[in-house]
């Protein structure tokens, strides 16, 4: 049993998201698959509208607003990515988006979502709770708040990327995928598994930032202290409620990696891939290319690649990676 | 009347390709298009085998030669994507390759010819005449030549590109494509204004490589010095003698980009659409990007992405462009 959320949830996610989102492209490299000794497919969630699986999401909640609601427009906190998914959403949907984000976030994501013309808060990961400034804001002004992964909606509109990459290559023994709030995976554990038996979820997470692994471990959600990773959008410090309830049931393993084999992913993926990944969007990757993905057909979600060429630059320069 | 080269031979080309060469993605940008003000389509030939459209050219040929040559194996010359394809294609065929490079060529394109098992043979791009020493080579060691695109079967092969695009997106109404010896675009040509009545041909080249522009305006073969661009794949001193009639019946124009642009191009390639373009391969974002693009639905080959990190930075970086 899937608990709360269906595979016919997500079907239903990927009938309002057909000519909205794009079908994303699911390319190999033999020379991946010859350095791993496994069958690789790639589901380029960086070729998303808006550069990542986000937007999935995050139009699949919106767009289910009562008319009112959507007059009134949405509130959303996020890293980065979910508030440009969530103004991008709201732009397509003639809604209007206030996004409460890190004050850290990187120039390129920022300009992405004053370019989808939503209004920006910023607040100090550090020191300020983001989804209590979001409920305040979404209470003075009459906002929805859509949550980046605690929304059932949200994480029925992410797992149409299993359903794509099931469609596309039927026989995946294993996805790994990165693991945030856990909304991407839970979304995609509840389609794969309805639809393929005995496949196996694999969760990545930057091993400074490993908080749904130690829950799985614990049994329980475990909040772990903000962790310092060049994995920007991966810096969760506990799983969510629904999500876990979801992972701790469908998920086989969550492996780690470090800010290294990070950046050597995504090196890996310019030079050899010919594509742009921004660190949280290879961590699937890195997993695979370091070895700690089991399986003969893995299927991989690079799940983002909204990064500036400044900031690739200074990475994959060789730098102490944990400043940048 | 398209001469020697024949809708049908496209066909039997992508016939031969199936399942062999990718059938890559046709990927769209809102931004672009709103930024530019069109409707574009961005075949990825940067996603191909071994990071370029080159591989359908020479596999097409390779395929075609007698077992007993294939036996005997084949030589090459090539401004480095070629000599990949050739050296892939003939791995592939269980062949081998002699690949005939200029010393200049990046280390990322030498370290993937070696990878694919070719043995390479370098010239000096400013006194010595390839075609000769390539000539020379098989003469003594029984080799077949495969041209980079005096061939048919090689052009045939390229044509591909035209066909996906227009099976995708059927509506396009110009094509712009990189012009360097002129075999992609011929093949495409060909392909294109068979299945299409009234679709626009561009080529795109950069300034100071602009043989087959002066070419076309001369209305005869034009040589011109070994040209300086950072586009190492586009430094042809003139165009063929089979792609040039061909190429000045179906062309339409061919417009020219400068250093600047295309490093533009390559930045906005990584940044919005996530994808590594090395200069060469965009070519035709930088011309659609400058407004040099004519038309309502365009359709633009990206493609090459051969190129690793260190060269990109140094490029993006902002540095005088020719010394690199």
């Amino acid at each position: 049993m899937t608990g709360p959320l269906r595979l016919q949830d997500v079907r239903d996610a990927a009938r309002r998201l057909a000519g909205v989102a794009h079908w994303t492209p699911l390319i190999t490299s033999r020379t991946l698959d010859a350095r791993v000794g496994r069958r690789v497919r790639l589901k380029c969630e960086n070729l998303q509208r808006m550069g990542a699986f986000k937007f999935r999401g995050a139009f699949n909640a919106i767009s289910q607003l009562a008319p009112r609601q959507l007059e009134r427009g949405v509130v959303a906190y996020s890293s980065g990515n979910h508030a440009q998914a969530v103004a991008l959403a709201c732009r397509q949907l003639g809604s209007t988006a206030v996004v409460v984000i890190p004050n850290d976030v990187a120039p390129a994501k920022r300009a992405a979502i004053s370019g989808y013309g939503a209004e920006i808060v910023c607040y100090d990961r550090m020191t300020e709770d983001r989804a209590e400034i979001c409920a305040q804001i979404a209470e003075q002004r009459g906002l929805a708040m859509v949550a980046p992964f605690e929304d059932l909606q949200v994480m029925a509109g992410q797992g149409t990327v299993a359903l794509e990459m099931l469609h596309d290559e039927p026989d995946c023994d294993v996805l790994a995928v990165p693991v945030s709030g856990g909304g991407l995976i839970a979304g995609c554990a509840v389609a794969a598994t309805a639809l393929r038996r005995g496949i196996r979820i694999i969760g990545v997470e930057p091993s400074a930032g490993d908080d749904t692994r130690r829950s799985l471990v614990a049994g329980r959600r475990i909040t772990i202290p903000v962790p310092l990773s060049i994995a920007d959008g991966l810096r969760s410090q506990t799983p969510g409620e629904l999500t876990f309830a979801i992972n701790r049931r469908l998920l086989d393993d969550v492996v780690t990696v470090d800010d290294d084999e990070i950046v050597d992913a995504m090196r890996f993926a310019f030079e050899r891939l010919k594509v742009v990944l921004e660190p949280s969007g290879a961590v699937g990757l890195a997993a695979v290319l370091a070895g700690r993905v089991a399986g003969n057909r893995i299927g991989v979600v690079l799940s983002g690649g909204n990064i500036d060429t400044d900031r690739f630059t200074r990475l994959i320069g060789g730098d102490q990676p944990s400043s940048k």
